[in-house]
């Protein structure tokens, strides 16, 4: 009797242990709520995409290719195994997750991913991998999508997964940094958005599948690093965020067989200052949505559509880079009337993903060797 | 034949002396020009409003009261004759001018003032006159428009003056800082726009002409403080700067009957940092077309569609009087993809009007004791 309640005790002081405490900050004043950051974790290797598996825990990628389990109680898992060999050399790796619309059912996530060349091991392209999720192992490991073609370079992989209502998923590319001009040619993956069925198979009614030459997979081109991608709540219109060069970060919304005009038309200009192009327009091409200059660094977004936030529901939300702080823009329908820099200063880590929990309050991913998985809740919650 | 070449000599003299040398600011980069500040004049007293009479020539108002043809050589005339007695305290007095559409012919110009209460000092309200411009005199001087009802307070007259292509008059008014409930209620002037006949008549098809207890001439309400106003080129509808409280300025396009939200709907805070309203909506108001928090104190605008500055063709230019610059808003259609802030640091004082001249070149008026007319072209041109 005296031994088990010992052991009980024990246990109980094990697993506090493990949970630690979660740093929450001062109250942050906003234009509409007062919040506070709680720092789920702060154990995460350049952490990149995420997606909650249940209430009360996230799927997370580290580019350097792990995929974990987080409790909001801040417990990591180990690293899953059976995530496929990633390139994990500088933008590549391991990027981000989505689970399927019927996972309660089938167990299914998506991975993204920087996929090497078995051939050539300066090569790589993105790709999406579909398993099944059984504790923490992936089975059933099938590779559902592959940039074609393969190219040397370690940069500009896109790489958002979403579903659309009917269950298409939407996944977003880029330009490999060197062959920006592939991006308005259609026979290859590279500057596209691309739609497929789950099984990888191609939609009948995508733009492109009955002209010749093109790749049946393209739902949209002259994209040039897509790194984040939402549904729009109402809408249900993908809405897409694109690095531009230095200056013209864009959001889009991509539309079906649009083309988003990168590389004859930007807002940017070079990292060495020159001017990129003198065309901000280009015949036949999509102006964006709504435009940096200079660029914020844009990563992934969300649309709030919580009860947590009142003020902020319908609104856009950007992850920055740059200025490791996150950009809301205030939407009435889908004109843009306002941007609000958030959390400038107060995360001090590169944004790169943002979701809404299924309890309402936000979650932000930080780019960092220290990464981070940050709440964002009302002050005084 | 010495003498007179003498007298010749005496007179290019004096002539050249009246004309003081343009000051010339060194290239300022922005976005998409390089632009150069030539300063026309500098001895200004608190301009507000200006027209171009002529492709040399523009009228300017003087807070003050005086009304002045200021020549594109920097040439300033005595105050004309003929302008009402205007209440030049604190936010009155003398504010908006604009010339006829069909000038060349009738030579009729309209100001827009402060006028004073005859039976009451402390009483006043906006006025609209017209007159004959008849060299440095006004004559036929008939006031056309009278704010109803004079109220004791020297803030918030609105005032600028715009032709629509029918030739109608719209003339935007202000909440007079005291009386914003009024701005709902349509049996006043009071926050809101209006739409009359040059000759101060109603038009049959305004918006609420056969509502009982409204004022006919009203074209829109809950309008704070409109300082700027212009039609946009392809549309033709009315657009609108509205100051608002610490926070929510505010891009409206005024349409016929709307409601504009003030002071019951806003994103503006009350000075001393306390809610102004929790609501930013109200059922059956309109949404700001765009909006600023904190407040940039917007005053005139101007869509820019002359020739010398391509790239800024079909974008609205928003003069701001707190931090001395011009907001440029990258414009879609309407839709507004970018905003730049443009000569910030650049003309030091406060901007409150802003328009195209014949020449393609943009004209600032900055609002101070000494105030400057600015003419702003490419650089080196
Ligand atoms: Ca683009
Ligand atoms: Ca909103
Ligand atoms: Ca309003
Ligand atoms: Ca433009």
């Amino acid at each position: 009797m005296k031994t088990s309640l010992l052991a009980l005790s024990l246990s109980a002081l094990v697993a506090t242990a493990a949970m630690p405490a979660l740093a929450q900050s001062d109250t942050i004043e906003t234009e509409r709520h007062d919040v506070q950051l709680h720092t789920i974790t702060d154990g995460l290797e350049n952490p990149w995409g995420m997606t909650f598996i249940s209430n009360t825990e996230v799927l997370v990628t580290e580019r350097p290719g792990h995929l974990r389990r987080v409790s909001l109680d801040g417990t990591v898992s180990e690293p899953l195994s059976g995530v496929p060999a990633v390139d994990a050399r500088n933008q590549g790796g391991l990027l981000d997750v989505a689970v399927d619309p019927d996972f309660a059912n089938n167990s299914y996530i998506y991975i993204s991913y920087a996929e090497p060349n078995p051939d050539n091991d300066k090569e790589n392209s993105t790709a999406v991998a579909r398993a099944k999720l059984d504790g923490n192992a992936l089975t059933d490991v099938e590779v559902i999508f592959q940039q074609y073609p393969k190219y040397e370079s370690t940069g500009h992989f896109g790489s958002r997964l979403v579903f659309s209502p009917e269950g298409h998923l939407y996944i977003t590319l880029g330009d490999r940094q060197t062959r920006k001009d592939a991006s308005q040619e259609l026979d290859t993956h590279i500057g596209k958005t691309v739609r497929i069925w789950p099984d990888g198979s191609v939609p009948e009614d995508n733009p492109f599948v009955n002209k010749d030459g093109a790749l049946p997979e393209i739902w949209s081109y002259g994209n040039r690093n897509v790194q984040g991608a939402a549904l729009h709540p109402e809408t249900k219109e993908l809405w897409a965020s694109e690095h531009g060069p230095r200056g013209g970060d864009e959001i889009n919304i991509i539309r079906a067989g649009n083309n988003y005009g990168w590389p004859d038309a930007s807002y940017g200009i070079n990292y060495d200052g020159s001017i990129l192009t003198e065309h901000t327009h280009l015949e036949g091409a999509e102006q964006p949505h709504y435009y940096w200059v200079p660029s914020i660094a844009t990563a992934g977004i969300m649309f709030y559509t919580g009860d947590k936030f009142p003020e902020w529901q319908g609104d856009l939300f950007v992850g920055a880079l740059r200025d490791r702080h996150v950009a809301r823009l205030d939407l009435e329908g889908e004109r843009v009337m306002h941007e609000e820099t958030l959390l400038k200063g107060d995360i001090e880590q590169r944004v790169r993903a943002i979701t809404q929990g299924p309890d309402g309050y936000i979650y932000l991913l930080t780019d960092d060797p220290d990464g981070r998985l940050v709440q964002v809740k009302p002050a005084n919650d």
